[in-house]
């Protein structure tokens, strides 16, 4: 047996968690001593299908890492035995990071070319964090941008609906488990069925019945009145086990009986919107709790066919992004130091431009609407709209304090309030405009130029 | 800031990574004193979108979970403040699997009805497992199957290239990226390119060069020369930051300079199969390995259209199972304990059914081939075929020694060359035939009429 290590994740272990190459590019620096500084860019290239936008997340996650990222004897001699030099192995030893980190904060709107994070630093350092970043980063906003489509289709259409996630089961893994539960809390989500997730991040926590509870006892009836024995007026009753409309109706005469109120029943199977609307006209003003298969839009045609109810759990389609199990965010190299400046850099795939240079990104609003943001360098004097990138890390230190998670959703909630309804359908929304300055534009294509002239 | 705790998992994490509702039932089995003798199976409905096959694999965290369940402290007062019974929690502080476990071994294939585990213990202890379970065996069964998919395009397609595992940048967070790793490689895959799976499971790893690395020197030419100062024979060349031809000219004339072998190219964009013939030219022998957009239908159209390569490199559609990023597992009660024996059970779902009580499975052979399963009854005697379930834990103690990671390898592969090759297109394959026993219908039938003269 090897070890078997499902979410065994210490500092060890993250130390590890890199692809070889990345390990190999920073030996070869070490070993040819080419260290110049370097910036690195995360940023979508284009968002994933149908999303008009997407929401930052998971940066608390990259902090922890980059304070808490050292190597310890063991993997010291796992790299030596896998034919690291020794010499290598005494500097990743000593690894500390003495550069900078800017950032979007979490919880805000991004949009294709603009910089999640953008690190600058000696280039082996700044090269190392590229896997767990992707990683982290990438799935999280992935995930807050799904809980987001859902939330925001509950704003406009719904009645206050709650969303919890009860997608634990379903996700790639515990460590995905667990943040998907914090990113879609992020998104609006209002809270989760993990309860390490409850412990952890302060999320609030639901459950209700499932289906063999009912089928454990001689009856259904005889399972729901053991639940409210327990449960009493917050009993919720998972009502389709045999049948729905029956379920209903003895959970009702069963919470009579008990003399307790009727907390709720869940729906999990069958046609719920219609079954939803037969099934309030049987539980009166009780919770109606609808589980199977709910995502942004399944909402959607469910508000549009007057679907009743009190709070969704989705699951599957929330913590694997089901319809977009990839964000496509890439982390590239975007500027290296020449000659003792920052020399901007691109690669020359085609079809694929990067914007070389640091950054800055503004966001415009008028009356209380996003009108567009502006992409531009970072030493450009920009007149319009509010800054969006902050400093995470200066010569190494964390500068930065990590709002809430309250603060955090809160943010993403304004965020998107803020954004043009035209921009927030679910299906071909309309892009939100980016603009890319013209200094922007021209140092790009001057940097092409110069490729193009030098390598081919 | 909250805790940050992207992968820090240990075993209070594993006790609270679950379901309120899991915990809510177990408080009302402990409650009501009704705990009753349960068998759950967890199992395939339907096999994801156009595969014809699972194989299983995560049997050995479930048993690494298994083993180790406990809640310390922490978890304890975290459930007391969410409002749990101080007696129900002297009960968890005392937990203790009692029962049985029966697995398919990982590495087996595995269709759709059929136990990928059965659990039998007081109902409270099985159902506790349920999250975990779902979450970890559903994730690497649908890795191990995707690994697998792409390992049999190699096998009857190919030339004996290696596939490595390119996709922990991609994966749904680091337990994601560890197990799929391990997954893929129990697939078929020849290795990965995440440093800690090679650490814990003795995976080997793989690894090239960055477009970062290529970026960072005046020159392609002065980052190949750098690369292979450091790098020798073994160097392989990402040659298409700029143009692919005109990089792999690059690394042959800087490999000729430096006096070593080509060890040889990556190919990372544009249309790799044209690309790789032409690059083929050029390198000589070289190995060309072929790394961007890699599934199994790339493979199948890349051999079809005589594409040249020596390994590949799957990411996002190996890590992320992306045309089918849920595996679908459920974890159902399938006998419940009454009056002294285990009875069948079952929910009444339209179009979804289970197949009740304990289950035999045989997998029947002939010249090498398999011809069909039989699902059974576990009581019933089948003279055809082998058995396939193994006893896992009995009364609570581990009775199997699980096999090394190479033997759980050597299996699926011996799996699949046994398997129809009508069964193993990757697109639109041919349904294996599971047959259900007589007897098991006739149950299914007779439970379905209990129930349904019971509470309908």
């Amino acid at each position: 047996m090897t070890q078997p290590t499902a979410g065994t994740f210490d500092p060890h272990d993250r130390a590890l968690f890199t692809d070889r190459y990345e390990l190999a590019m920073l030996q070869g620096y070490y070993e040819s001593g080419h260290t110049p500084t370097a910036t690195f860019s995360l940023y979508f290239r284009d968002l994933p299908a149908e999303r008009g936008y997407a929401i930052a997340a998971g940066l608390e996650q990259v902090i922890d890492y980059v304070e808490t990222l050292a190597f310890d004897d063991r993997a010291l001699d796992y790299l030596a035995e896998e034919g690291f030099d020794a010499e290598f192995l005494s500097y990743l030893d000593a690894f500390e990071f003495t550069g900078e980190i800017r950032a979007l904060p979490e919880g805000t709107l991004v949009f294709p070319n603009e910089p999640l994070l953008e690190v600058t630093a000696p280039i082996h350092e700044a090269q190392l964090f590229e896997t767990f970043v992707l990683n982290q980063v990438g799935f999280q906003t992935l995930v807050a941008t799904k809980g987001a489509r859902m939330a925001d289709v509950v704003r406009r259409h719904g009645d206050g609906q709650d969303l919890v996630d009860f997608g634990s089961r379903r996700a790639h893994g515990t460590d995905a488990g667990l943040t998907a539960a914090r990113a879609a809390y992020i998104g609006g989500f209002d809270g989760t069925s993990n309860m390490l997730a409850g412990e952890r991040y302060g999320i609030p926590t639901y459950g209700t019945m499932a289906h063999s509870w009912v089928q454990s006892f001689e009856s259904e009836r005889a399972s729901f009145a053991a639940f409210a024995d327990v449960y009493g007026d917050d009993a919720i009753y998972l009502v389709d086990t045999y049948d729905t409309i029956t379920g209903a109706g003895r959970a009702v005469t069963v919470a009579a009986d008990r003399d307790v109120d009727l907390g709720g029943v869940r729906l999990d199977s069958g046609d719920l919107t219609a079954l939803s609307k037969q099934v309030r006209e049987i539980v009166d003003d009780a919770s109606i709790v609808v589980s199977s298969g709910v995502d942004e839009f399944f909402l959607r045609e469910f508000f549009d066919d007057d679907g009743v109810a009190s709070a969704f759990g989705p699951g599957t389609a929330l913590t694997t992004s089901a319809d977009a199990p990839n964000s496509g965010v890439v982390y590239k190299l975007t500027a290296v130091e020449r000659d003792g400046t920052l020399a901007p850099s691109m690669k020359l795939s085609p079809g694929k431009v990067t914007y070389p240079g640091q950054k800055a990104l503004h966001r415009v609003e008028r009356d209380g609407q996003y009108q567009y943001d502006v992409l531009a360098r970072r030493d450009e004097a920009l007149e319009a709209g509010a800054p969006q990138l902050e400093p995470i890390f200066e010569d190494g230190s964390l500068v930065y304090t990590p709002p809430e998670l309250a603060t955090i959703r809160q943010r993403a909630s304004r965020e998107l309030e803020a954004l043009p309804e035209r921009c927030r359908h679910v299906s071909e929304p309309d892009p939100y405009e980016v603009r890319i300055s013209d200094r922007l534009k021209a140092v790009t294509q001057q940097t092409e130029g110069e490729i193009r002239d030098r390598e081919l």
